[in-house]
């Protein structure tokens, strides 16, 4: 079990991750969050709350109170958000009530939500269940929905009081999803922790048969990584923006296909292919550095196949929201352990890139 | 013209109250919160817009894009957020882009929730234009909608950048609604400003006959008051309470009216008689203080006659947002220019109170 301390201007609180924290969870809240209030509300999805509920209950002795977000990106909406929120005050939920987000990356980002526009402000507990969530969106007080005009478009920074990453749920996680979610930590290691990328090279074997301590070994390092550049600048106005390291491709790939095709650490792979070409052809990385880290992002693939027109990937990274009056923010990194992020990566540099990771994709045999 | 400045742990801005400031928008923007952006929003009502557009956009080089609220309350909704926040979307909003809510209270709290939500919070100025709006809901940040279990139960806390509060605007305010809006700066006198007490019992024909220099006196007094109390209590944990004198009784008088029959400085209005009396049963305030604090309310009014039972209305007083954990908090005035919060209010005590004050709004002639 390893704690990480998460310390920004406006929140402190541990992150978690380890084995059997799912069925001690109550007065591991109580030591994080306080004694437990009157009405506990837990936001779940009927899938993850049919294979855990009984370990979840295990500890509490009176039951929260169970909310249910239909799975898929689809319904993280605002009009999910009013109905939960209309579930709460018709269960008597108060200000010093506390929800507890327990599921994937949408059930985190929109439980986020509920407590931070709930009366203005509830505290909430993240026990993330997908690779994804523990290593990634859990962490950081990003919590928000979709509009139709695009992807988390809506939302707040909320702070969790505590967030409890259980390696024993990943036993029932898709291998596909374990695969996507790991790339969000190869992502890590290639901005911020060199020890991480070698151990992932070397360990690939361990971490994909799930062995508890290498999952846990990664899981720790990559929350590690994203604590301490959340702890350096909360509000995403600088060091922040280097999280998104191969987001901008991905961000557009999810687009391109309709936010069905692809996982999101799927996209966020093949976008890491076409920044590392970017950063190749710039020099930040040499290329045998290029080599290695695109090797690594396939050791922990396959990544789908893809057939998309380079100009149209290209086109659709201009509406990512991380773009400020109207500059094209790119983070490419800087020999390996390290990343800056500049802005003014040329059309024509934005489409080679996109064009070499296109023809990658286009040879994918899945 | 005068300046008054919110000082919290999370925001510091000035309050500026006084005559010709719609004219001059643009430029005291820029002062407060920098060089005006790509993309500015201004939320309003058309009934405001109809008035007053030419004098607001006479400031800007480039016009903001408007966007508009149905007014009433049954138009402060999430349906009416996702609506405007797709808006934004589409009028290429991004995270530098600013908001400007140009209108009542209704288009401050939904402007400010759009500002708290949108890309997870972009910057916001409130051009309050109801004298209820411009001495109570543009300052301390607190913004949201309804849910149709209650009112404001979604929201956030989001401080703006500046708040304009321009007197000219209140010429054309109707006479009920200005009437209602100073039973908050009564409210104000009565916690937390004994000089402003006197003030309003000696200069009412001035105030009410819309005298520029004594509605400026009287509203940033009133102003002063709210910073004040919220400079030492951001977030409502403590002293901010104090601020809900009379409108635990008066919430409950709207819900027992359905919103309809009520403005909300009316049910304030009637809400601080049943605490007055609540306060001379205990003692907190002297029979004298009592008559004198009443005849304040009244100088005010008129306010509408009603006919309720005192029972139902006590029972309403159960579901307000400010309980937590199934307490019922009361605001009580100790002498004039004071007041303190107590939680031991008996039932028969709260129907005492409620019960005097629908005997006399039985008598009302309006």
């Amino acid at each position: 079990m390893q704690t990480i301390r998460v310390e920004t201007p406006s929140a402190k609180y541990d992150v978690v991750a380890g084995s059997g924290l799912i069925e001690s969870l109550a007065p591991r809240i109580e030591r994080a969050a306080g004694r437990l209030p009157r009405r506990v509300f837990v936001l779940t999805s009927a899938p993850i709350w049919a294979l855990w509920n009984e370990a979840f209950l295990a500890s509490f002795s009176d039951p929260p109170v169970a909310l249910f977000l239909e799975p898929g990106e689809k319904f993280k909406t605002l009009a999910s958000v009013e109905r939960l929120l209309q579930q709460m005050a018709q269960a008597g939920g108060d200000r010093g009530s506390l929800l507890i987000a327990f599921g994937g990356g949408i059930v985190g980002d929109v439980g986020g939500f509920l407590a931070a526009i709930y009366m203005r402000g509830i505290p909430y507990v993240q026990v993330p269940t997908t690779f994804l969530s523990q290593v990634d969106s859990s962490v950081g007080g990003k919590t928000g929905v979709n509009l139709p005009e695009g992807k988390n478009l809506v939302g707040s920074f909320h702070h969790p009081r505590a967030v409890f990453a259980d390696i024993g749920v990943l036993g029932t996680l898709p291998d596909r999803e374990l695969r996507a979610g790991l790339m969000e930590s190869v992502k890590a290691g290639i901005i911020r922790d060199r020890a991480l990328v070698r151990f992932m090279e070397e360990h690939a074997d361990e971490v994909l048969g799930r062995d508890p301590k290498a999952l846990e070994k990664v899981i720790a390092a990559s929350i590690r990584m994203k604590a301490g550049v959340v702890n350096l600048d909360e509000r995403e106005n600088g060091l922040r923006m280097i999280l998104n390291f191969g987001h901008t491709v991905g961000h557009a790939l999810e687009q391109a296909t309709a936010y069905k095709l692809l996982l999101h650490g799927e996209a966020v792979g093949w976008g890491m292919v076409a920044a590392l070409y970017l950063a190749r052809a710039r020099g930040t990385i040499s290329p045998k550095q290029f080599d290695r880290l695109e090797n690594l992002v396939h050791l922990y693939g396959p990544l789908p196949a893809l057939k998309l027109k380079a100009a149209m990937v290209a086109a659709a990274t201009g509406g990512d929201k991380k773009n400020v009056g109207g500059v094209r923010r790119f983070v490419l990194p800087v020999g390996i352990g390290d990343a800056g992020v500049v802005e003014d990566v040329t059309p024509a540099e934005l489409e080679a890139g996109v064009g070499y990771m296109l023809a990658k994709a286009a040879e994918q045999q899945v």
